[in-house]
């Protein structure tokens, strides 16, 4: 069995400035696909915002098992056309794991259903992350917790529903906290939100946070879809589990779709 | 303290099919209302799909506490700009019931992230819905159970996340279930599904439908509003919590804004 | 890797009522650990309350990845110090799949809180479990319903925590609902409570709730172990990962162990 | 409507211990139950571990609405009677509010089912609670955090069941992160966790910890009471929901109770 992963990136920051460019000169998703393809089974490629379709036509989609998402300046250049066909396929069972400022990327917030905001601050401080759950597939092969010297601070309150699990909790040397690894479920879709990842330093370079991405795209597979999971079938009288006759007046005539 | 109480309805079938006029014949935001109405201290009114902006502008939601919304045939007639308001209210704190049908509304669907599918058969059928806490204040007054001689049935799966609670479940006659009210957070609003309302049989003319609307509404209610839910702020190093001192590279020039 | 399952019963209403003998002649776990070892990955074994132990040595249990718990009118001869020692087990990570009338077993109400009681009736009425999730891993094979003729019904509320996920939701003939399958974590031990089972009608013989309790042992199986998760370990002063210097007035000794 | 509220303590350090004593001259109980006793809808009482039934008799517990746990040394003199009465209580509305080093109660781990441990050092370190949610009734009136000059480290993993809502995250400045406030049902009965309180700090005299209880205790107080909510009744045939006649094999004589 082979997990199909695709790593994009608005792959704007890597071709703009030059503190960027050193650190990820093919794109911050060169650097995570080649992390990911060190497992013999996952089938990694790439897409970024400047292919057609920003590279996530429905054929590629639809043969996608988990989507990693990086975005930061061009969230408001993804197309909304793009955006509601990713969330078709998380809802059809494709995982997806959105990084770092991925927080405020469309997709994200269509997902949540909640603004996904937070507070910042960019001073190379240190951060740590506690591993909350010391058995969950995606902590496994690191911790108790991971140390970056460098990172931009993320502080609650984070404006996200309540999760399925709090992996992840970060400690900044600035003096906030943050959620920093959290599960959801949006119809068949595993979502991971994974904070890591300021692009001015060289975070997807370390052996830790790559453990935790392999982690995350095994725990996001889904091996069963639900091609149809957005229907409302008619369920006819003539075929309910139990025998009834039809009562009272109808708003629909016989085999009507339902409303949407 | 009251609470300001807004009613919404597409307002649709009321005026076409003969049958829902006979039930509402001021349409069934009027009966929810005059139900509503009797809590002295709620402030009740009423919005409809043709009013301007439907009713629902930026100065009237901003002084609405508690939404409940009723759309059935014309969900894609509501404007988007209005669904995005509304999703904004919600997170700043506005309590919202959505009812039914609504499961398909765009605002539902916005807040959820989910496809809120589900089966469906219109034959008139009893449904008995079970409070599964009967200390919440959303069932008092009500159950151990509520029956509906004549009801829409809606039948699992039903795609909407996880919930807080589950508050009722249903039992249909023709052999289905459906977890009939569910609780969600969404930034600072308090989010409830309520599944009775089908417009061919008088379900909201029934006491004990009523009772729990008026539950939800106070359940719904959040007296602190949070106006800047949305907001990213920068937090500039001077006032980190903890001395610190920014180190490396940046990608942001001090005091700007973040990308969104 | 081997699942290595132990299917516990208390072994009693098999010896003493015809009719229970008739469907289960070697017992309950007989027929559910021949289901479970249809699966050349499992390595299956039982144990019951007469033996030494009831047969949950804290040997046998250090060597066991998922356990099923049969219990029903001898709850209370089961000791408190081998249910204490089962709840110290999961929380270190086996997997616990507590079966019907285990509701009200000791180890159940230890892990979850609560009374964990509900409404019953035993008059042989359909049943009928709907999945809530089609694409979860406990449901494949399944679905959408599985469908019992004769069942004990068992009727909401059911006074346990609100679940991780709520999986299956099961329709009586006489016009009841319940939350049918459950899952929960407790420290690093995940756990399924599935309903039905009721002995004097052959559940256990139905081939789709076979499929059921093997996806269930599957999904319980937790292959990483925590071995000290209850344990309190003193961070002393000098390993912080911070440097810092203690400050104040002390209610511990250097080194010394915390109250329990 | 007056909240009856019981603030119960082992009061041991109080007595051994100078610091303490000189913190808490007449115990932690009373500076708590001063605090609580400024709200005019309050009626606040103590009890503590050397009063006949560690002054927690059926009587008073039935009389009670919240009560607030503090133990630390004497957990293990706690009598297990008493344990499973208050458990009993909040299970049919009671709310409980426990604290600090009450994580290793009897009563919280009863009511958790899990270990609720975690890792710990006294440094006299300064800690910092982030409110995650700023518009929970629980953080009303303080906030976006709290500052502790003076605190016991408790650090992450802490083991407890995924909570309802995590109100409260702590930053420490040894490095370590804990979720310091998070709130849980149980049967009827709300609880909430609040770390703070180690007893060789002012804690309990901090004004903004104080408003956290007040607000903790309205958020915990269930008007609504439960009282057989550990029954298990019997629906008779006759009364099912629907009509159903008796079919099969029967277990249990008709009026018998089940087995516990």
């Amino acid at each position: 069995m082979t997990i199909r992963t695709v790593v994009w990136n608005e792959f704007a920051h890597e071709r703009e400035n030059p503190v960027v460019r050193d650190i990820y000169p093919d794109g911050i998703h060169a650097v995570i696909a080649a992390a990911l393809g060190r497992e013999t089974d996952f089938e990694v490629s790439t897409a970024t915002l400047d292919e057609p379709e920003h590279g996530l036509s429905q054929t590629r989609l639809d043969a996608t098992d988990v989507l990693l998402w990086w975005g930061h300046k061009s969230h408001g250049a993804v197309s909304d056309a793009v955006v509601e066909r990713v969330a078709g396929r998380v809802h059809q069972g494709m995982g997806l794991i959105v990084l770092h400022s991925g927080h405020f990327a469309k997709i994200f917030k269509r997902l949540m259903g909640t603004p996904c905001s937070l507070r910042w601050r960019e001073a190379g401080e240190r951060e740590r992350l506690w591993a909350v759950n010391r058995t969950h597939p995606i902590v496994q092969g690191v911790g108790p917790s991971i140390e970056l010297p460098n990172a931009e601070m993320y502080g609650e309150p984070f404006l996200v529903p309540e999760p399925l699990e709090t992996v992840f909790i970060s400690w900044f040397e600035g003096g906030e906290v943050f959620r920093s690894g959290l599960t959801y479920q949006r119809g068949a879709g595993r979502i991971f939100y994974f904070r890591p990842g300021h692009e001015t330093y060289p975070i997807y370079h370390n052996p830790e946070i790559q453990t935790v991405l392999r982690n995350a795209v095994r725990w996001a597979y889904n091996p069963v879809a639900w091609p149809d999971v957005a229907e409302a079938p008619n369920v006819p009288v003539a075929e309910a589990p139990e025998k009834i006759e039809a009562k009272g007046a109808a708003l629909h005539h016989a085999g009507e779709e339902g409303y949407r």
